[in-house]
């Protein structure tokens, strides 16, 4: 759109001249005029057919004012009429107005009559611009009213957003229906309701200064949308922004940190108990097969490895230092790795921001910065990577492959992701502890793990993130290849109050973070064992290739609960079509129930699960089964479990792969067929309805979001 | 409150002999008079005078309407004037209507002029009552307004309701705060509001006949509440209720039926394979010490147990009979225990109404009523009652004894609940089936575990309530005494559509279960692995002494997730007190955060749990405490569990019970230490921060809905 920015310009550099930050009326009107945002409409006619011509070409009812420097009670004088409408009644208004004019103060000296485009039809909507700390530029929308604002029904998006954000806004509200047009009203137009968004947010993009804005109300219409209130606040001493290096500079100093050839272990030590110690002895026993570089003042060699007093004296090239040293030693140990190129740093040291010590934490962040040395942490657990066999950790090591990278904040909930891999058998490519996050944060991760091969998926627990809008741009990128999975805590104000205890970070607005993440195609996770179930469930579902859910169940409870999971979770049960419920119907009891659920019953012997997994898996309308399966003496558990992945092959060996789920009802037999399902790609559940499905849903999730569906 | 029930009575016979349903708009009004409904107040004027004293005792502004046969379009004749406020502007108002009228038509006969109350002030709500076919009576309550009627923010309580039930609806609606004054709106008047609501209820519940009733809208304000219209529709044919027997013969027969001395088994079989068989050898290896009477046709002794033809041929009483024959023979052999006086039959067999066969079943359950034989079924697996090793089911056995008795509806889900409570160690008193509850349902085995002195929680999984009327009545008794834990599957349209398809049953709207079942004290479970949780963990939970809750946590990240999940659950987080603040940072390094969470750190040795936790339990502002450990080599995960328990019995030998739950962080082995605390009174958590507070949650739940708290 043809903007007329130069216009914008000249009125904020007039207010800032002004040393105001809030802008009046009639600048706020300009602004709009300029970005083509539609405030309501006027003129002055100097005729009554003038005044008729002005208010046709507004459209609708309008308002005439006499404009007389003479008269300041215009309503006394008669010089108001409101809602004319034919060009008839706005001739006839114009000559009542002059003649009561007249009549009242018969020396009056008339300008004219002011026609004025006439408001308050339609829904009434609030459009806004705000500037959060850690994504900038959001712009907000919601219904206006009082009851909207008790409940806090409004959305929001980042700015500049696309005419896709924004009509995704118009159905992003609880009450999206009212826009539709309810109880006969007539619907909003919804293209001129979003391109005032789009104009909203462009503007606050092209314009930093402006730090909020409000359009409220907005009256949106059949014709159109107008913004009967103006309000602008500048902001000219914005925060400095964080540090951000290129995409390409991530990449590679992110190759040499995580898929390293060497690794220094500044503060190695040959005694037990010292985390220089652990990390040595996880190195080695991990199984790296590159260079292990230990760093000790006096000792010559550690744990059978030649030690060197300073990374300086070590010949040849280093790719990262791990830090297990206090954090009182940290600045002047980063300084070496900084002379000896050493592009990364991983520093486990905690006793920086986090205790407080906001001064010291500075301080290495500006040597990493003047050597160009990426920091991790500090107050880490360290990483791992396991495709390299490096645990470059104090904690347990952790060798089970696989193609998930996950991140934490918290070095607690580190734990909990190591645990839960090791027992629930979830292959990993990686682990990285992030901490204070002085430096490497979120999304590094997300551009290295978006070229690394060894990856699918991304699942990263975090309380803040630094830089929301980095975040952001590089999830809405990698997210349309991998899927990016985030458990963001501090939710609620509870929590964000405990996570500024804990790591003296700001914890946002839930509700941005909320739509920000699904702006950028991520998939959220609500609770930790969300975030762990769908890390080690997603990447082994194919792709679907469309909404068409089925479910088939021996268990008609378990039918009834797979339902309402599929609800909670935006899954579509397709409607079946009546030749495919003829063909299922073929292989259950007749008193069992066809339709979707499709309900084999009870007793059934293997013969009928695996007739209608496998009518499931090979009609191409279908795109998703869910299995409901009830353990009974007839199909034992690992009698069904061998089955689905004999059919799930057979299938495969046709072309065929399509998500297939599965929540076991029985007895502790059924856990064992859950984690062989699992090991050969179907994510099984036992006594859990609600887990299998919003696996399944999280895969959904991210398939419309990567525009895969 | 007096109520002039013998005016409704009138009205309500004249419109049955009408033959008419609807009442007419003054019928709603005599009906709304008669039971202190306000509605607009009116009167006739025949002076000034007398108008201006009608429209003082209004209050407020009137509008006054002329009254004559001779003038039809009353405001074309200038006979309508509204808003009139002052006793002088009704007066002036009074006379130029009436001189209007005479301009308008000088020989208009004039009855007078109408006085009428003027609404329209205030904020709009609606109130009505509808006739669930599971409930029975509801009243209802919402804002009005189509943006309310868009957002479905409405609530509903069984009629009567009680003062208290009423305020509690004006607090259930998600714009609860509009009621409140918003944005300087003055605040409804709460009791003259409650007070409509409880006269609609106890209006609808005095006549069954009123089927629906709607005053909509209702004008609430600061100083009373106006029904401005009224509708009331009547059901003369309404459906017949379910049959009921009294609390005192449920009791007697369930004890009969779930502590047997003796247990016929009909179609018992020594045969391998056959339901008949299963029963018998669960019996016989159970260790029941009853009777087991093994009634087959021919066989004169099966797996060691004297057989009989019929039980009519076994000498003695029979508490029970286990059904395991086909469908076809189920109504033969239950008149022959209804003529031996049995009083419960277990109904094993499928083939009746979920498969279509109605006929069927509705003959055994004539049957049943006829011998009064209570009837558990048809299509269930049996029933568990571990207390007396009694294993009535063709399952496999289960024999950890504990205070929790579950019961399904679906087969499926009863497996669910055998193999989630061998595999997670939970202790159960009874397990039982209750499938197409053709007699006995949820209502008679709260009754019954309600004096059942093995059992201290009930948690039920359900599709339907065939009389959710009886089951909240009951629920609403038996939740003050035990905590009664429901899942109600059939939740979401998709899953209510399943569940008709599965069990014949319609599922009720469900935000009608939301509500009765929290007006009835009860835990409403959203999902399967919620119940089975909750069934564990909520027994071993002491009763809380109030509502503050303190996070004790090594990991500041779950500190930070357990204080969302305090939010999500309700749960109110201690503002902890300064002298309590520094009594913990006595036993925290520096750099921990006190506050509420507690945030020791990580590195902390085992004493720093110990003291903290002490503190905790022994401070008598603290209520519950919610723990959040850290796997770390310093303190390693049994080394925690071990203390804590450890604390907790010297806290207990001071006479100290609070309730802790633990989230545990770490790898694998934190699996074992979150056994031990479990079997020791600690329900504690592996990998998730939201189950322990989920738990509590709903511990908490109870003990307010049992107003404990």
């Amino acid at each position: 759109m043809a903007y007329d920015k130069a216009a914008v310009r000249q009125i904020i550099d007039r207010v800032r001249a002004d040393k105001r930050t809030a802008l009046t009326a009639p600048e706020g009107k300009q602004i709009c005029d300029a970005y083509g945002i539609a405030v309501p409409q006027e003129g002055v006619a100097h005729s009554a057919a003038e005044a008729s011509a002005l208010a046709g070409k507004m459209g609708g009812a309008v308002v005439l004012k006499i404009v007389s420097p003479d008269i300041l009670h215009k309503t006394e004088a008669g010089g108001v009429l409101v809602g004319l409408k034919s060009a008839d009644e706005v001739a006839k208004g114009y000559d009542t107005i002059l003649a009561n004019a007249k009549k009242y103060k018969a020396d009056a000296r008339i300008v004219g009559v002011q026609v004025q485009q006439m408001l308050g039809q339609g829904q009434e909507v609030i459009v806004g611009a705000v500037t959060d700390p850690s994504f900038g530029k959001l712009v907000a929308f919601g219904l206006g009213g009082v009851l909207v604002e008790v409940l806090k029904d409004v959305t929001f998006r980042l700015a500049p957003a696309t005419t896709g954000d924004a009509l995704s806004m118009l159905d992003g509200i609880a009450a999206a229906e009212m826009l539709k047009g309810v109880r006969g009203a007539e619907p909003v137009n919804r293209e001129a309701l979003a391109g005032l968004i789009v104009r909203v947010s462009e503007l606050v993009n092209d314009f930093p200064e402006i730090a909020e804005m409000d359009l409220n109300p907005v009256f949106a219409t059949a014709k159109g949308a107008v913004a009967a209130d103006v309000r602008i606040v500048c902001d000219f001493a914005p925060a400095e922004p964080r540090w951000r290096p290129s995409q390409q500079e991530i990449v590679t100093a992110m190759n040499r940190i995580m898929k390293p050839k060497s690794v220094a272990v500044i503060g190695a030590s040959a005694e037990d108990g010292k985390i220089g110690n652990s990390v040595m002895k996880n190195l080695i026993n991990g199984g790296y097969k590159g260079q292990i570089l230990p760093i000790h003042p006096k000792a010559s060699e550690i744990l059978g490895y030649k030690a060197y007093p300073s990374v300086k004296d070590v010949p040849g090239e280093i790719d990262v230092a791990v830090f297990a040293i206090p954090a009182k030693f940290v600045a002047g140990a980063l300084v070496e790795c900084g002379e000896k190129k050493i592009p990364g740093a991983v520093l486990i040291p905690s006793g920086f921001a986090e205790t407080g010590n906001v001064e010291g934490q500075k301080e290495i962040q500006a040597i990493g910065r003047k050597y160009n040395v990426r920091l991790m942490g500090p107050n880490i657990y360290g990483f791992y990577y396991t495709h390299s066999n490096l645990c470059a950790t104090f904690c347990t090591a952790y060798d089970v492959k696989g193609s998930v990278a996950l991140s934490s904040q918290s070095g607690g909930i580190g734990m909990a992701i190591i645990g839960f891999s090791r027992s629930a058998k979830m292959g990993v490519s990686a682990i990285v502890g992030l901490g204070n996050k002085s430096d490497i944060d979120e999304d590094d991760l997300l551009t290295f793990f978006e070229q690394d091969d060894n990856t699918q998926v991304i699942a990263q627990h975090c309380e803040d993130l630094k830089d929301g809008r980095a975040f952001a741009e590089v999830a809405r990128r990698v997210s349309k290849k991998k899927p990016v999975i985030v458990l963001k805590a501090g939710r609620t104000a509870a929590g964000a109050k405990a996570a500024s205890s804990h790591t003296a970070a700001l914890a946002g607005n839930d509700k941005v973070y909320e739509d920000v993440l699904a702006q950028s195609g991520v998939i959220r996770a609500r609770s930790l064992r969300d975030l762990l179930d769908f890390a080690r469930g997603v990447p082994v579902l194919p792709t679907p290739k469309g909404e068409n859910v089925v479910v088939i169940t021996g268990a008609g409870g378990s039918g009834v609960l797979l339902s309402d999971a599929c609800v909670d979770n935006g899954l579509k049960l397709m409607a079946m079509p009546s030749d495919l419920d003829a063909a299922f119907r073929k292989f259950i009891p007749p008193f069992g129930a066809a339709g979707n659920p499709v309900d084999i019953t009870g007793g059934e012997p293997p013969t009928t699960y695996k007739n209608t997994v496998k009518l499931g898996l090979s009609d191409p309308r279908i795109h998703s089964l869910i299995l409901g399966y009830w353990h009974t003496i007839i199909t034992p558990p690992m009698v069904f479990a061998r089955l689905i992945v004999e059919v799930k092959r057979e299938m495969e060996a046709q072309g065929i792969r399509k998500p297939m789920v599965a929540s076991l009802a029985g007895d502790v037999q059924v856990e064992e067929a859950a984690e062989y399902l699992y090991l050969h790609g179907v994510p099984a559940y036992a006594y859990s309805t609600e887990i299998p499905v919003a696996v399944l849903g999280a895969k959904y999730r991210w398939a419309r979001g990567a525009g895969l569906l």
